[in-house]
């Protein structure tokens, strides 16, 4: 589809609990600069936005400056259909950063950075924030009406203990199950991606005793973060 | 699999033809900055490689300058077991670099970047190499035996006359089918996929009469590097 046949989509949490006659809304300084400065916008044009939790809204631009002021002329809301997750430990260098973005572009409901016995995260605050603001531009980028929650990293034991009940989990390994065709069904779905230098034998096993299932999703050796995106557009390639 | 399990592995076009009584191959300066910087190999050490056409090598290190010396101490070839081609649109920016890491990575045959109605590479010579020496940099990490071909641009039409004969044609669209398992056998593949505005109507027909059948990668609007990646991701998932 081309950009320039969709009005300009951002990310509203203010709608939350709004309704169509809620008055004007101001926008976050993020949106605001986005609408104004990329995409643009006069006041009197249509945009449309979410709140990242199902609602999908149109908003009328009222006054474009610091922050951008809009009425909301449509509101919806809608269900998530299919729930993925995706928990993968540090790959390389920066390249963190544009698996959120991809990530967040292929609807995974959460994304958990894992703490793991060959490879740690070394993340401050503002790296989790940067890593949020690229879910942002990720759920831009695809209009989808859910933002992508970016978790802190955290232990691989802990992480695995707040997985959502009755999850379908796998296991990203090169001597996992090939060709399988992508999960259809509305139960969560979750992926377990090593760090750059891999599991080790007991996080491995570790995996396996709670029920992940080894997933082969290449035929040769991936990039940590590529495996994990290999994970997601396998997940996200199904259907409900 | 853990990165310090396997010896370093580099592409050596100068294997092509060689044997394992060959004398001492004096590798490119890429390669041997790669080995002597990157990976600090000292005279003794055992590395592999390939010719990036199906051999692979066991070489010991002989000398380590400038330019690495080394001799072979086991060789053997393979043939290609699966054949998948990405021709694909630009997208924004210079978003292109890791979508060529990616695809060499996954094993993909060639990339044919395309000239669009409604996007130009605006390419130079030197895009072409930093594209090849970022093939060749995929090829190490994923330790395959094969070189993905990086091609120039060119016209769509044009690159359309270039495919493999017989191979089976898929079109990178939203409305096309979806959660179709990877695909299996031989033949060659070849995923199309239109720049960050999308192709036009004229090319889509165009396509569409050459017996490409469309096929949904996400159930959201994918990036043209994004759907790029999804369809290599698909084409890799599958088997022989």
């Amino acid at each position: 589809m081309p950009a320039e046949a969709a009005p300009s989509f951002v990310w509203i949490p203010e709608l939350e609990g709004a309704t169509t006659g809620s008055g004007e809304l101001e926008l976050s300084l993020e949106e605001s600069h986005y609408l104004g400065r990329v995409c643009r916008v006069r006041p009197g044009d249509i945009v449309s936005g979410t709140d990242g939790r199902g609602a999908y809204a149109e908003l009328r631009i009222v006054a474009v400056a610091q922050r951008v002021r809009a009425v909301i002329t449509g509101l919806s809301r809608v269900a998530r259909a299919r729930r993925g997750w995706v928990c993968s430990g540090p790959p390389e260098g920066r390249r963190a950063d544009w698996l959120v973005e991809k990530l967040a572009e292929l609807g995974v409901e959460a994304w958990q950075p894992l703490e793991c016995a060959r490879g740690e995260w070394r993340t401050s605050a503002p790296t989790v924030a940067r890593w949020r603001r690229l879910a942002v531009a990720g759920l831009r980028q695809s209009r989808r009406p859910f933002l992508m929650e970016v978790r802190p990293p955290q232990p691989l034991e802990q992480a695995l203990g707040t997985l959502p009940p009755g999850s379908r989990l796998w296991l990203a390994d090169s001597g996992g199950r090939r060709g399988l065709a992508p999960p259809a069904g509305d139960a969560c779905t979750v992926g377990l991606i090593g760090p750059a230098a891999g599991f080790d034998d007991r996080e491995k096993a570790r995996a396996s005793s709670l029920g992940f299932e080894p997933i082969c999703l290449s035929d040769g050796r991936l990039r940590s973060e590529t495996a994990a995106l290999a994970w997601a557009l396998w997940w996200s390639m199904g259907s409900a």
